[in-house]
């Protein structure tokens, strides 16, 4: 079956297709008084709407959202009223064009041939739930999630592109270019690196960091809860992520014990601190206080004009070359994405640990 | 809260401590009928055992599996009924010793401080639920997930150590040393490494990878019920893993798009087949009836007698070494851990599958 | 928190509210495949419609269902693709009016004051979350559950209002009359009976019987999956519903062993068979294979005319009378809403027996 | 699949058989820090104990709880760590007795016949895990669960046996007898009842009214976590169990809306107070602060001397009587257990509530 809901205490499901009239989601077990405002959501929606630049898809969609249940307008703005929100954004410029060509071929790289052979039919117009413009509600839902826990401050760049890596994490500089790429020389390499992929029928694979500041020490759990599976899991249920690693990741199993865990020290404001942040903010699934930092790697774009072998669903060998408005490197839209995934863990690990603990830390 | 479940129709449920009178598990949702031997089940247990070489901790733990309930004695041998299994495992030996010294002193890379941080106490003896002992019981249960899946072959290997990586997947080769390597000359040389390693207080990282064959196409969902998503969290779920990856995984990143899509052409079977296998057996969230191909990371052995800095509850500074019995290196035992898990999941696939689709595949 | 969801593999997660644009929901794991139809659905939400009689609200709702995923239009008609179904059901007659006067004040029987309990605010345009409203959404997820057992007939009836039993079960007279009564002189004297009800400002109760027929013996579980335990959770999530019960139900308790223990023989078909179904189709949570038989009560209008006294907000002592559009007898409407919930349950334990039994049964 | 496992943050998973060594559970998601009482636990036990008058089974049980993890004895007493609570109690009499007779006769009111159905095979020992033996486990979680919420008395009385009202609710009665009777004129009445349907090879059924007196207004949700519709869940889960009703329950289907909606006026203490309790003290599936509470009814026990109709295995008639120990009426034992069961939902609630709302009401 389609499990189209995650999270345990700050549900979300999603729902829609890409070329439906529209996409929406269910925000389920938000607090109640909570303030939200339409314009900081649809200012992250823009970060992920595609066509911003030569870089991403020309597909035209202004992603505006609509909250049509779950919140009450008062004399103070908006505000949630503790029953689910329903997020609703319509598809406008779905192309209800020729997808014959496709219909019946699996087009390398896609989930194509796995659907036929899950459902034993497929939806072959946009990719059916496939489709990356699904991550449109996550975005939304991340937006919400930031406003349940407004002392943690989530954010991610590309700090890797087809292989050349970003040499700083300059913060300030992410909005700065059309990349989210924390190294402003290396934004600059990463465009010539683009455009040319896309002039010759290619695309990119691209590493994206997410760091989360401000959650504080007791988040998480020993086991099956712990804040680094639910991480991993949310990065990993993003289209084309192959890979997740948190602090240090596969780095770490490269360094000795002495080097890899994390020494303390009593910090100036008399609380526990740590030297290094090897462990990225998580130790035993539970978070440390320190910035929660996660990297996942999203594989090139599968559409690409260069022809591959492949077959029909009938068994013809065939070559395939996808023409259409594609994202030469989807890696670049899924900054966004990931920051609105970690942000729903983190707003769910608020409430799970509240469950039981009972403060708001 | 702690969520002590994983899995969804497949599902286990652990229990216990290491300090403790036992530790065990219920696995529920088993079908019935199901052929169970104690002795292959013994026999994946005995992978896991410490003790088995110089190379692992020489706490002694038979580990012998008893299945309290959800299962009869037939003619024909040991039968699942349908209803929940109860694994029970016996602590031998846990040696009530003298835990005062680290009773109030936060050993650098444990779940040591983030215990106290969430719970305001912490058990100090052996670790707690954060113990590598609970992996015992996966494998327990790992072993009732393969005679599920009996088509299907679940195997592991470490394939790097230290940063040493394995040259080869000969997998006659994984059973032949202390460190289910796949390449005999690594063996070698990670045998002397690893002596150096714990003779100096030190302690090694490691990357293990599973493959899983067998499975056909078609497990999974393309949205929150993953497979990679959920390999990629029970993998994480281990401890000590800070990251996973898939197929190609991180290097994916720097493919281009041409080289990354796996190309398809008919099998001589008549049947379709990837010519390559980047996507590690997975495209969007389904199984593509190729391989199924995981990796993760395992940082160093936190407990090492080099001394580190860090502090008490109660906020005083102080140096840390670890004496007693452990692991130079997590990630060895951690193979038949990793196998289990990944077996775990693919049988709760295929029930959620033939859920759905309502064919045996 | 809210959950908005109810199954496990035939899950269904409902949105919107009374006053908003829209209600809906997303029904998520049915199989792919399975033909719907738009007339069948609508079918069944004609049934729950308002303002089909002078016995019901009149607001006027066309309740007209638009599946805006999860569906291919084939040649063949219309049929599921295994993805989420989600179902979008434009709110038409809102009436955006005047709530001023209830605004700050709790009306007796309603969710007014235990929502402000819980949230500290609330959404008092047309009853926010706890509107009946919501029940066609069920319905509708209803009809599609339907759908995927199409071996399994679920009826209702109305088989006692204002404490005035039916004295017969002709289900062939359900459809002829207001009341969904099987039996034709009972329904002519609760015509009468809800005109004085209505008349005097008043409302009546209900007990609302629902029978599945066709659903095979071995769906189920023996513990805390039972089948008659999700009924009776099912049925009580309808609002205003104060009992369930199974079978004989609460007269079983009334009965000796003897009389209670359903004897069997074998049947003309060669298969066991139940004499008497004092259980109900359940046995130990399992289904027998006999009908399924499930009622519930559901308690009189609390919107009525005739003044009650109540409080307000700021702890004044008020006297509540409801005018406008209501139910006399919530209880009729409550008919296709008990079947579609028992219907949904029923797709969900197919499916979920499926998946551990293997079969289609 | 078998779902061994009730609540969301205050979880419980059972395990374990009749005829097995052992039976039972853990408690997932306890605050820490909870101090608990051996004893005190004890006492609950004791209440559902076997063999503790002539009129319920003569099996002999210390049903001696053993908690084997999630606990630290302190100086200040046992508490709990946070961490998931195993309870395990050691099956003593299980008596490994002939049980060839029934191995393949299906007794009526029993699910031998549907365990068939359902697994193909059955394990005929004991009941396996229909046998009410595993309730002993769910009193224990009941004792944990009002160690979470001390400031809510959970209390169960036999209300109705055999048809027989209990005429009070004298609960400081309810002690003095063998019944859980709130009335000492109906005690015993029902003694000479129930020795006369012993003495007759029949069974008595009966009806179990639980009362939870000191819960906030506020725990539970407008939809598909509403408080009623779990304890119907969780009643309707305990064996026999045939009917579940609320505040004034079916009644309510028999009074007016004037009669039934609970008027509210301002109370001695300033606030809100209902002037009568026919909602149950829930509305809209939310706690009103009023008493909840609940009634259940219970079939006769199945397990007679009278001989009944009924068929083999292979599909012969045969007469089947029932000998052995058991109770002449379940529902005595079943007052500690549906008090147990309601104490769980009400821990379950008040977790999570205080994960969306934040206090501690």
């Amino acid at each position: 079956m389609s499990h189209n809901t995650f999270g345990h205490l700050f549900r979300v499901t999603t729902f829609g297709e890409s070329h439906g009239p529209l996409i929406g989601g269910v925000v389920d077990g938000c607090p109640p008084g909570i303030a939200l405002s339409l314009a900081t959501i649809q200012g992250f929606m823009d970060r992920r709407r595609p066509g911003q630049s030569r870089h991403t898809t020309q597909r035209k969609e202004p992603d505006e959202v609509r909250l049509v249940s779950g919140v009450l307008e008062t004399e103070a703005g908006l505000i949630t009223t503790g029953t689910p929100i329903t997020i609703i954004i319509d598809n406008v410029d779905q192309r209800s064009k020729d997808y014959s060509k496709i219909a019946d071929r699996y087009r390398p790289g896609h989930a194509d041939f796995t659907y036929d052979a899950k459902y034993g039919l497929r939806d072959y117009r946009g990719g059916g739930r496939s489709s990356a413009r699904e991550t449109a509600v996550r975005v939304a839902a991340g937006a919400i999630a930031r406003a349940v826990i407004p002392g943690v401050m989530v954010r991610g760049a590309l700090v890797e592109m087809g292989g050349d890596h970003a040499a700083e994490r300059n913060w300030d500089e992410v909005a700065n270019n059309d990349f989210f790429c924390p190294d402003a020389a290396a934004a600059h390499r990463w465009a010539d690196k683009l455009d040319a992929a896309r002039k010759h029928g290619s695309s990119l694979g691209a590493v994206v960091e997410i760091e989360a500041r401000g959650a504080p020490a007791g988040w998480g759990a020993p086991l099956y809860a712990k804040l680094d599976q639910d991480i991993a899991s949310a990065l990993m249920s993003i289209n084309a992520v192959k890979g997740v690693e948190i602090g240090a990741g596969f780095q770490s199993a490269r360094l000795t014990g002495e080097e890899n865990a994390d020494e303390m020290r009593m910090g100036p404001d008399g609380e526990p601190t740590f030297l290094t942040n090897n462990a990225g903010g998580i130790l035993g699934g539970i978070s440390t206080g320190a910035p929660i930092v996660a990297r996942f790697a999203v594989k090139p774009t599968s559409s690409i004009l260069t022809p591959r072998r492949s077959v029909t669903r009938t068994g013809e060998e065939v070559d395939v070359s996808t023409t259409g408005r594609h994202d030469p490197c989807v890696g670049i839209r899924a900054v966004p994405v990931g920051e609105a995934m970690v942000a729903c863990v983190l707003a769910d690990h608020f409430l799970r640990d509240r469950a039981q603990i009972g403060s708001d830390r």
